[in-house]
């Protein structure tokens, strides 16, 4: 057998996240039916760097798969690109180890969340960005960004539905730039945890709106509470930009 | 009954185009369907500028419709996107005469046409632009582009569906200018027939890569035979971009 790793992109759009769910359109689903069909209708299983939800978007997931099939790697990247409906793309395929785990392995992620400032109703940002269009200040958010970065128990920042019990993250870099009346926030850690971002992202926008005050923020990460952080903002303002892995 | 004219935008991708069709959802449906809300339930009929077709978008469609009601202006424009569907905007509502007809009185179209050139499959533009990767010479396409500006019988630019007797037309301009790996065709005349910008752009193409010869656009208008000119490309990189009226 063979492992191949995929790096794909995919907008989310159209799709109830990338987990396979009954009767859902859902981003594994496609992978493992375009596989099968490379695979003459065996079931091939996907393993996902991790989910997204639904309306999430991905520049830089990270799939991996076992095959029996030996072909030049190209043929991968074009056979499924063919096959997988055009809101999935496989952009980099390549052969790897036995022992590569495209969940395990991963050193670190990074998302980015679009906040749209436009006070002007626009269907083309609806499903790409969050319409924000209230004052914002950044000096604000970033002193809150400050009280963020580094090693801490997230659980104030973790839907109460998750499964996973060690809520400790590491977050190296939460970067802010505009892009004309575009904000976009760069985040960058060794893992997140569900709907961490969309948390940190209501939480920040609320302190820059003023609703909630940035020198609270150790407090709201000391009080493990998830209703002492700021609302969940929607998925479609969110793209998994990047997985990284330790250079082989 | 005083008469409103409103610029809308809209993303084409979920719509099977402007016109109301029995059980599609369309553009026109979506209005008058938020209009009857407005109106106690009462239908209020919308006429357009033109049709667009099913995947084309809009950035500055042109509709109007009369109503019994004295409202200030802005709230036509506030109650109206409340209403509509995040894939719609009033982008501007204005208060006109009751002379004024959205389609009769426009004096000039403006279109333009998106053109990936990635040769990499890319979800994000897949509603948006059409992908051709392949070679072009924009010289090539510059000449075709100066034989068919000005007054012609466009007949064999133009589906063979239309109801419409006069094919003539005039075009005042195409302008093709670079945004990175992104061709835009800018379109500007005084009305265009039905698929008349999709097969013009299919013709330039297919001229810039080679396949057809530029010196032959006068022969292709002349013939008045719709299988003289190229292919029609697909609707989703169309945009209607602006209708232009006489100042009034």
């Amino acid at each position: 057998m063979h492992r191949i790793k995929c790096t794909i992109s995919y907008d989310g759009t159209m799709f109830a996240g990338y987990q396979v769910q009954p009767d859902k359109r859902t981003v594994q689903s496609e992978l493992e039916t375009a596989l099968a069909r490379m695979h003459k209708g065996q079931g091939v299983k996907v393993t996902a760097s991790g989910r997204t939800d639904a309306g999430v978007h991905a520049k830089g997931q990270v799939i991996h798969f076992d095959t029996p099939y030996t072909v030049p790697v190209k043929n991968w990247q074009r056979g499924l690109n063919s096959l997988l409906p055009d809101d999935i793309a496989v952009v980099k395929a390549e052969v790897v180890e036995d022992t590569f785990h495209a969940r395990f392995d991963a050193t670190a992620k990074e998302y980015r969340y679009f906040v749209s400032r436009s006070a002007q109703k626009d269907p083309f940002r609806k499903n790409y960005m969050y319409n924000f269009p209230f004052p914002l200040d950044l000096e604000l958010i970033k002193q809150a960004i400050s009280h963020l970065l580094g090693t801490h128990d997230f659980t104030s920042f973790c839907s109460a539905k998750t499964e996973v019990v060690d809520k400790v993250r590491t977050i190296h870099e939460i970067e802010l730039y505009e892009e004309g009346d575009v904000l976009v926030f760069r985040f960058r850690g060794n893992g997140f945890l569900y709907n961490m971002i969309r948390i940190l992202m209501g939480t920040l926008l609320e302190i820059g709106n003023g609703k909630l005050i940035s020198s609270m923020v150790p407090e709201i990460l000391q009080s493990k509470d998830r209703s002492a952080a700021g609302r969940t903002v929607p998925g479609q303002g969110l793209y998994l930009w990047e997985v990284e892995y330790k250079k082989s």
